[in-house]
Formats: structure tokens, C-alpha cells, sequence
């Protein structure tokens, strides 16, 4: 029988990526988004648009309370959105984001006896955040050994973070290569209703240094003209 | 300044001593519940209940779209649960459930900057489910050192299951002690619409034996007369 993966799917360049290259190594994918009040609702749309051109087995949008929290700029309006990172840990980190999401994956991945869980987290472009790091990916690895049916029967669930010391432009550069079409990606974390990008913001600036890197024509939707960025 | 925690609060026996044993170690507690398409909602009413009984400093209830996987009878229509434990883990067991519980609660910690998440997981009497066992606990105490904000800059949040290691009797002897109203808890698997546990199912058994061994009165509300049991 073939293989089968959970696969986190943002919306964003990194995740759209990492469904790529679950399917690439012949999982049967099965991706899952999350509705947590982000700012972007156009990230969901750009999921729906990667599931579809990417052929998932199953696509699943779960509606989660995140928000709730608060302490994060990018669920709490009263918090701004800075366009370059300050130091330590950025304001855009949502509490415990990828840990909530991972044990979603997790219970779907049970369900369906699942061998894999993919996520697109990326050491290098985001080394403020403490859930993109490998020894984070490593520990939840052994939680999720210790924590399901199937580690207790002796089935592995294998955590798999493809992207997680890739540079931008090399994820950039696989992605295109597997046949990701990133104009239907939305990585900015400020953008309209429309899904038209800011430009300006640190994850904006990192997807157009990447491509420029990568020597690939940025197809990003940006709102106005954006300054080039030399490679 | 007062230490302060975030307690998982289910509206059953094991939560609501939790709960009161997080409070007598002096944390201010922040109680948290979930909505998550559980068979009883009567739960939920019980969690306010001891929430509001031991006065919290806040009871938050969080709607998680848990039902939406199946693979449980606990969330599942269609599958039965058994009055007595078969062989195993039990098909009352949710995937990954304390996981997602205990991200959510991590996710509020940090926000709070709270020193810990309090879970009332019991390894003896719950031994089929692989997410109550000790090893769980510490492979999750070790994933926070990792993926939190806190645990980068050098705070701890602690992960205390001060019941993971005592029967049911002690466990009721215990919460009776410390002034835990039982008759406000509800441990039954299929209890009725207006809080009424059935008596029969393993839950259930496991509440009444807990009272006999313990020699405490059973406040339990059935809805029939059930057989007494023999300590």
C-alpha cells in the first residue's frame, strides 16, 4: 500500500514547498490548514489553491481558537507588525503555534494510520522562532513516540521537516523544479483582502531576497512597485 | 509575586482535585476546559462548576474541532463505547488528545507567563492509554524546555500530573481533604443531558470502586440505583 503523510499546509512559499516534496518522495498526501484568526485570511486561499494544483488526497481547514490568546502579532490587531526583525524572539511568533498544529496533524495522523507528518519549518530564515528549530523537531519526534497507539504498537509516525536547513533560495529553487507555482503562495504578514503582498515586512523581504538568490522571477502579487532587491 | 499555573479542567473526578491541589501548592490557577464533541456536555457544566467552586483566578473554554478526525467512541456516534475495557488501548482513547490539550495550555502559559500547566493524567487507572503514563509526561516537559519563548530565555514552565502516580481511592481521599465538591464532577462516558452518569460504563466502575476503597460516601448522581460495590 502506498505511503501516506499529514502534511501542514499554510498557504505560505515554505509549506506549498514542503507538499511538493512529500509527493515527490511518493507520499499519498493528505494537508491540513488551520483558521486561527491570522490577519491574512488570503493565506487560506492560497492553501485551497496548493492543495488543488498539488493533487492531495484530502484537504482539511480546521477552525481553532488561537486568537483567543493573544500575544502575537499576528492574531492580536493591537499589536504591530514591525517591518524589520528587532532582536530575540520576533512579535510575529504565535505562542505555541507549531505545537498546537503538530498535535492536530498528530490526531489526524492516527486516524488515519498515517507513516509521516511533514511541516515546512526552516531553521535559517527564522532562527528567532524556538518551534522552527531541529532540536525542536527532534523532541516532538519523541513525544509523538511515546504519546500514540502506534508508537505503543511499535508503528512509527516519522516527523519529517524537509526545509529545515534549506536557505530561501535553495527552497525556492526545489520548489520550481517539483513544478510549485508560487504565485499562488502568500508569505506576507500583512496582506490585503485581495491577497496583494506589502513588500515590506520581514517575511516579505526574506520570499523576494530568496528569489532574487535563486535567480527566479519573483511572481508575488505585491500591492505597489517594489524596490529590487540585489542578489 | 504569586506563582501562577494553567490547570486542565475537564469537569471530571481526576481534573477537579488537579485543581485543587494546584491551589493548596499556592498557584493562582487559571483553569482551562474544552469543547471538543465530546458525548457529554454535562462535562463542560461540571468544569464550570469546580472552576467557579474554587475560585479561579479565570476559566477559559476553548472549542476544538476534535470530532472532525473520528477514531474514538468518546467523539465518534458511531462507535460504541464498551461497559467493560477489552484488551489494550480503548476505543474511548482520542487521538492525540492530551497533546492538543496540552499545546493549547502551553500556548496560554506563555502568553501568562505562567510557571506551569497542571494535567490530572493518572498511569494506574488509565494504564491503556498511552498519553497518561509518566514517560508521557516528561517527553512533553522536555518538548516545552524546547519550544517555548520562556524556555529560550531561561524560565521554566513546569509540567506537573500530581496524580500520576496514585489510585483512584487516593485520589478521592485526597481532593476530599482538600474540600472538592464531587457531587460537581462527572467521569461517566455517556452520561445523560441533564448530568446523570450511567453507572455502568468503565469510567464509571472505576469512579465507584475509587469511593468504596476510598470508604467516602459516592455523591455520584446515577440515573438508576447501581449494584453496590465491594471495596
Amino acid at each position: 500500500m502506498r505511503k501516506s503523510a499529514v502534511v501542514l499546509l499554510s498557504g505560505g512559499l515554505d509549506s506549498a514547498t514542503c507538499l511538493a516534496i512529500a509527493g515527490q518522495r511518493g507520499y499519498r498526501c493528505h494537508a491540513l490548514s488551520f483558521d486561527y484568526g491570522q490577519r491574512s485570511t488570503a493565506e487560506i486561499e492560497a492553501a485551497r489553491h496548493q492543495a488543488q494544483e498539488q493533487d492531495v488526497a484530502e484537504h482539511r481547514l480546521l477552525k481553532l481558537p488561537l486568537g483567543q490568546f493573544g500575544g502575537s502579532a499576528l492574531t492580536d490587531s493591537n499589536i504591530e507588525v514591525p517591518e524589520s526583525p528587532g532582536d530575540g524572539i520576533p512579535v510575529t511568533y504565535v505562542p505555541a503555534r507549531n505545537t498546537i498544529f503538530l498535535a492536530h496533524a498528530l490526531a489526524w495522523a492516527e486516524v488515519l494510520s498515517a507513516d509521516a507528518i511533514f511541516i515546512g519549518v526552516n531553521a535559517l530564515d527564522y532562527s528567532g522562532y524556538p518551534d522552527c528549530r531541529p532540536e525542536y523537531v527532534e523532541a516532538y519526534q519523541q513525544l509523538i513516540d511515546i504519546a500514540t497507539k502506534a508508537g505503543v504498537e511499535g508503528r512509527k509516525i516519522s516527523l519529517e521537516a524537509p526545509l529545515i536547513h534549506m536557505s530561501k533560495a535553495e527552497i525556492i529553487r526545489t520548489g520550481t523544479e517539483l513544478g510549485v507555482n508560487y504565485s499562488h503562495t502568500l508569505s506576507c504578514y500583512q496582506a490585503d483582502g485581495q491577497g496583494l503582498a506589502c513588500g515590506q515586512c520581514d517575511s516579505c523581504r526574506l520570499r523576494r531576497e530568496g528569489f532574487a538568490a535563486a535567480g527566479i522571477a519573483d511572481p508575488t502579487r505585491y500591492r505597489a512597485a517594489v524596490q529590487a532587491v540585489r542578489p
